[in-house]
């Protein structure tokens, strides 16, 4: 950040008083920048036994699989963003069911709020964003092709505790490698 | 938002190509600005069967009670932001216990992530953005004089649920009166 979306002055970065971390203030009107997480917002949905998964055509990770899940906007929630972005990933509609895990990524300051969903008809197709939208069983995820850590994680302990009728949702971390 | 953070010329309110939503994209180098909802972590945090509450010594809501609970900082999780709260409002070391409940409040764009947590020893003194901080069992809560909606949704919650031992995480939306 170099310069204050007010006023159009130069930036420096200070600890305001009061405050304990350095922000961006401005140096003509004092305003100060505040930068926080941005949640993702997402869904495992499913159409009977099968997961439904979007072929990503944008970057990053281009080609690789990922469930629908995109920035939340302003004004929303949490699990009408997730409705949101499988509409456009996956030309979906996502009947959110419950909160199936929170995942937090402190090292690119993101936090995942995932929900699991289902279809009320096995009726899809790519989005602008997405390059194949496709039913998986559980079976036959592809594992080696998913698009992102979270993504990993998310899915790999929706198959294994998705049959616990009170699976709590998880609270976990994405560390750093 | 008047100017642009990269290059200091003004921005304009448009849909860039490839989106849906007007963003504020600065008409020199052409950078989309992007805003999005922020996340509250906080926390109701036990000693016994007693609730620690902070008095605000800040607005909004000067002199109401809340727990502890502000916005989440860059390169945080979740929970650990919830923790530095309750040490900053409440000189308190929270030991997180699990997930309670998140409440989207779409009309301010904020997500609030809430945990229940402990005390391990009865040790808290008001924070600098605290008046006072105290105990309170749970028929003492304050119900009168508490900060905001969400904080009273989730105390009444928890007032009500917390008893129940296998109690699912709770997903909630605040809505404009």
């Amino acid at each position: 950040m170099n310069y204050c979306t007010m006023c159009g002055a130069s930036v420096s970065s200070r600890i305001p008083a009061g405050d304990t971390l350095p922000r961006f203030v401005c140096d003509e009107c004092g305003m100060v920048h505040y930068h926080n997480p941005k949640v993702v917002a997402g869904c495992i949905v499913s159409w009977q036994d099968r997961i439904l998964l979007c072929k990503r055509a944008i970057e990053p990770s281009y080609g690789l699989w990922t469930i629908p899940a995109g920035f939340m906007e302003l004004g929303e929630t949490t699990d009408g963003a997730a409705a949101r972005e499988t509409m456009e990933e996956a030309c979906a509609v996502a009947e959110i069911d419950d909160l199936f895990a929170v995942y937090n990524i402190p090292h690119v300051s993101q936090v995942y709020v995932i929900f699991r969903a289902h279809l009320n008809a096995p009726e899809y197709s790519p989005g602008e964003e997405s390059l194949e939208t496709e039913l998986f069983s559980k079976n036959e995820i592809p594992w080696d092709d998913l698009a992102f850590r979270v993504v990993r994680a998310a899915l790999k302990r929706y198959v294994e505790y998705e049959s616990v009728a009170d699976h709590r949702p998880y609270v976990g971390d994405i560390i750093r490698r």
